[in-house]
């Protein structure tokens, strides 16, 4: 007895991820009822993202043109290449104000349990850009929790075969950081990679 | 350096309820990495729900028609109507098959914390609908939180000063339920509501 746009709403919305059929009940019936100009706008903004997003040819990264604004820009560093797992991470690089390189962004990580292998996180074109002339160094910069790590070694081969010179960011304690309030895998990897000062 | 139309989905995704600003962007990269499909269907289901869908006359539940198809069945009792929060608990009372009068659909409860009082919930479209000829009992269906009771205390007042006979939905241990297993302010109110065997 549900109106069938009602119902095509809700399960329409439960492609969101994590979202299940009854957080996209309540999601509806939220729209519907409190926020109808909220939902006018979401419907507006998936519409026009669709129609005018890609990735960008050279960091993979989401624009609205062919190559990016970072990308163009001729005062970055083109000899470095900080390949990265999600544009929040390079906007997180960015916010240190520490590096003037370019990006390559995965959009994603390895992630078998996933089917996300090789294959789909499309590293070929990770490869054919790592190795173009002018890139010197590629910084791995994918986060330092299982898959990430997985995703960093995978593309550590595939580049280091290929002759180019790759580095990953250190580990260690976190600055401003108490070793009481610092997990004991973090210091013990500060240990093995401890400097000469 | 975000393209314009990737910020204008996060922000749109921000008025879904429980949505903050990090799953907005985990969301939005799902979408356009993942499922542009859905994206597209959700899109497309939004607009055209906005578009179709309204509030009954009579009851008040979301319909594609000015009267929906329960409250025109000639067949179900109209001298009944049952006052509930939202569809869904329409739906668990239609499901029981114990039921066959009409219903009353709040769309909400009275929620002063949300700015949610008599007026946002339009309990004067109720008094109207409770108040017309041939409606000889209102049941009272809210949930048994503190809103849903605040909100039945409520509606009680308001139709019991307009001579309508009110009812609501007797409270006590589940059936099936073991008194060891149940919390003691349900089994207090079933003894306090204690029936004569
Ligand atoms: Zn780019
Ligand atoms: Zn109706």
């Amino acid at each position: 007895m549900m109106p069938s746009s009602l119902d095509a709403l809700i399960e329409a919305l439960r492609c969101l991820p994590g979202v299940g059929p009854k957080s996209a009940q309540r999601m509806a019936y939220h729209l519907l009822q409190r926020d109808q100009r909220g939902a006018a706008r979401l419907g507006r903004a998936l519409t026009h993202a669709l129609e005018v997003l890609r990735h960008c040819e050279r960091c993979n990264s989401f624009t609205e043109e062919a190559v990016c604004p970072r990308c163009a820009n001729p005062r970055r560093d083109a000899s470095l290449l900080c390949v990265v797992e999600m544009p929040a991470d390079l906007a997180m690089i960015e916010q240190t104000q520490a590096y003037s390189g370019l990006y390559y962004v995965l959009m994603g990580r390895l992630s078998p349990l996933d089917g996300i292998g090789p294959r789909e996180l499309r590293l070929g074109k990770l490869i054919a850009r790592a190795t173009e002339d002018g890139v010197r160094e590629v910084i791995l910069a994918t986060n330092f929790t299982n898959e990430g790590e997985a995703t960093a070694h995978t593309v550590a081969a595939l580049l280091s075969a290929r002759g180019v010179a790759v580095t990953r960011l250190s580990r260690g304690v976190p600055v401003g950081g108490e070793l009481e309030h610092t997990d004991t895998g973090t210091i013990a990897q500060a240990l093995v990679e401890r400097k000469t000062v």
